[in-house]
């Protein structure tokens, strides 16, 4: 399935929750599969921190060869014969307002000013981003969705919309995800937000205007939460305390390379007693991360995601009663927990549940035992793509 | 019980588990209660990460005036009448080899070079500072200690000192301890590491050299230290999704203090939109925490403790097999763990016990129910002061 990303720009102001106006903005989207005669198969996915409109299929290069590794991040869900399946659903990915992949953000220029909006850009919400997206389908003549689906941030999205917009949207999937942050949740945020606002290199937010990038601080942030995405166990296992082989820690170290060549494998294989140098293959995996991340990663962006999960919390306005936030939903709901998800365990899956059936909503619920830590969400366990598949089988009508 | 703490000064060179050697050397340590006429009553504590000799006791200054808040860090469990009780122990703290409390470490003049030894100060391991400690007790003149203690690291120390020197020591108290890191253990502090190396202050680990400190890099280490002592639940009760009040807000914020001071209260508790500004009081704690720790703290030394960290797995040597790995321990044991630990899980704690009674060891081991965390260990949780009092009072004999 080759895809190829579209853009509309929106002339409309949009008025942000924090009281700031965006004025006139983009966004980027992709569609995979056809819309019905009657547009009631629609399917909107929303993303979390890192990802992309680029949900599904691959992408070509001028010449209509595929881009090797182009997948998109959801590709094992979504397609022709897929648990989403796009023989019978059209289905829609947006990139967030204050992205780096396309949709208007931090490293777009700021009308008012001829620069790069930078640290400028106006603060955005799960609430704003429902409202944009909820523009875009305005855009494709979408007035009523089967569904919306997302995991993680994707799955905050996906519970305001059924709150924001009971009426366009008929089921709503939320996978691994909370009715908010946590302190601990709030408290990675901040840390990985500290790494990249002190990097010398972020300028106060205006880098680009400076030719600088703050890849140290990325890096770490991004160390810091693949940390996170994963569970104890699967660290364990995939890395525990195995050393970086020597050989391939030549090319990493910065120094004592000379002495390595001489050494023995059985000698290799010894610890090198060394503070920089990477040491076990964990610290190796991590700076590979860290370094991939900080090449095309958007410092501002990452504030402003992580600011986005922190401000999430519907029931907020409700003296944190989250029943009663959730009252004005009517979308029937599948909600999928992962057991080792520590960043958002089953426990904060089961606190929507739980309000959702206080408001007697149709609710299914899955409780995926699976090793992988959050990060369970994006991979192929079979019971939960069965999950999935046979909530859009079963449950999602469509009317041609 | 006001304490001073003494310094001794070794000539003898100590050889390192790295090959390298330490030529003279200091350690600075402070006792608490008296040595007995048959020298049988002494009690080792090892300290961790960010702790020093200053276990007990307050400190006066030159006109005998207490020092406010000069409490040691173990106050709460050593003294006349505490769990482990001065008036019949004599109880030894010591600081570490490398660390920045006085001993002799990366701050410290390099002999060779009439610089300071920054980064080219050796890697110092858990046996290290064990043999080191072995030394100064022939200084007091200590042939067999009636117990040594520690926790988090401090009890790894205390696992190697059974391994190590198995004839001069009857009892060891390991708290909130593990026989080895995980990986996700090592990984947390490679961020930490990496945070600090990549600090352009910095400075290849030079820094003092050029008249600079890395303090963006400890501080980032420091917060993430935070978060793996305290468990999701206390820092949810503590802290929560609470704002931090826009009175002290503004002390704080580098921006829009004049906005703050024109809102009323009611409107001070709304968000307020911004990616850099303090929102919540846990990032306000973080930031606290990390500002005041990297004011005191050396960053080599913060990259040489959590290499000791990583490196320390007496299992290793025996291919992996803890019970072997312990087969030479002679002393009896008291292993204390707490259950939202999640840097030093009851899971490890009970690996040691496991090893232990397949060498048909003495054990006792408390699994405390506490919320605190890894910070528990240092804390007053009665069950566990208990514990120590009851181990302490009925099991350690002495002779006079």
């Amino acid at each position: 399935m080759i895809v190829t990303p579209q853009t509309h720009r929106f002339t409309e102001p949009l008025p942000l929750q924090s009281g700031a106006v965006l004025p006139a903005y983009e966004l980027v989207y992709e569609t995979y599969g056809t819309l019905n005669a009657d547009r009631s198969n629609a399917v909107l996915i929303c993303h979390a921190l890192n990802a992309s409109h680029h949900v599904a299929g691959v992408h070509a290069d001028a010449q209509g060869q595929i881009v090797p590794r182009s997948e998109g991040w959801w590709d094992n869900m979504i397609g022709p014969g897929k648990p989403l399946d796009t023989n019978r659903f059209f289905v829609i990915g947006v990139n967030n307002l204050g992205s780096c992949f396309g949709s208007t953000g931090p490293t777009h220029i700021n009308p008012a000013t001829g620069q790069p909006w930078g640290a400028d850009f106006p603060v955005v919400t799960v609430e704003d981003w429902v409202n944009a997206q909820a523009r875009l389908l305005d855009v494709l003549g979408i007035q009523q969705l089967a569904a919306v689906m997302g995991g993680s941030l994707g799955g905050m999205q996906t519970l305001s919309w059924t709150l924001q917009y009971p009426d366009r949207m008929r089921h709503a999937v939320v996978v691994a995800s909370a009715p908010n942050l946590t302190a601990e949740n709030i408290a990675f945020n901040e840390v990985a937000r500290r790494a990249i606002v002190t990097d010398p290199d972020f300028a106060q937010g205006f880098y680009l205007r400076e030719g600088l990038i703050p890849k140290r601080g990325l890096r770490i942030a991004r160390m810091i939460g693949h940390i996170t995405y994963l569970s104890d166990d699967v660290m364990n296992e995939k890395f525990g305390r195995h050393l970086k082989p020597l050989a391939e820690q030549v090319a990493v170290a910065a120094t004592g390379a000379e002495d390595d060549a001489a050494r023995s494998p059985a000698e290799a294989r010894a610890y090198r007693y060394s503070t920089q140098d990477v040491e076990f293959q964990i610290e190796s995996y991590l700076r590979h991360q860290g370094d991939k991340f900080s090449e095309y990663f958007d410092a501002n962006t990452y504030l402003l995601i992580t600011r986005a999960l922190d401000y999430f919390d519907p029931a907020r306005a409700h003296g944190g009663n989250l029943a009663q936030a959730l009252a004005s939903a009517q979308a029937s709901f599948l909600l999928i927990s992962f057991t080792t998800d520590w960043r958002f365990s089953p426990a904060r899956s089961r606190e929507i549940v739980r309000a959702l059936l206080q408001n007697r909503r149709d609710v299914s619920y899955a409780e995926i035992d699976a090793p992988h830590g959050h990060d369970a969400f994006l991979l192929d366990d079979p019971r939960y793509m069965q999950a999935v598949r046979a909530y859009f089988d079963h449950k999602v009508s469509i009317r041609a």
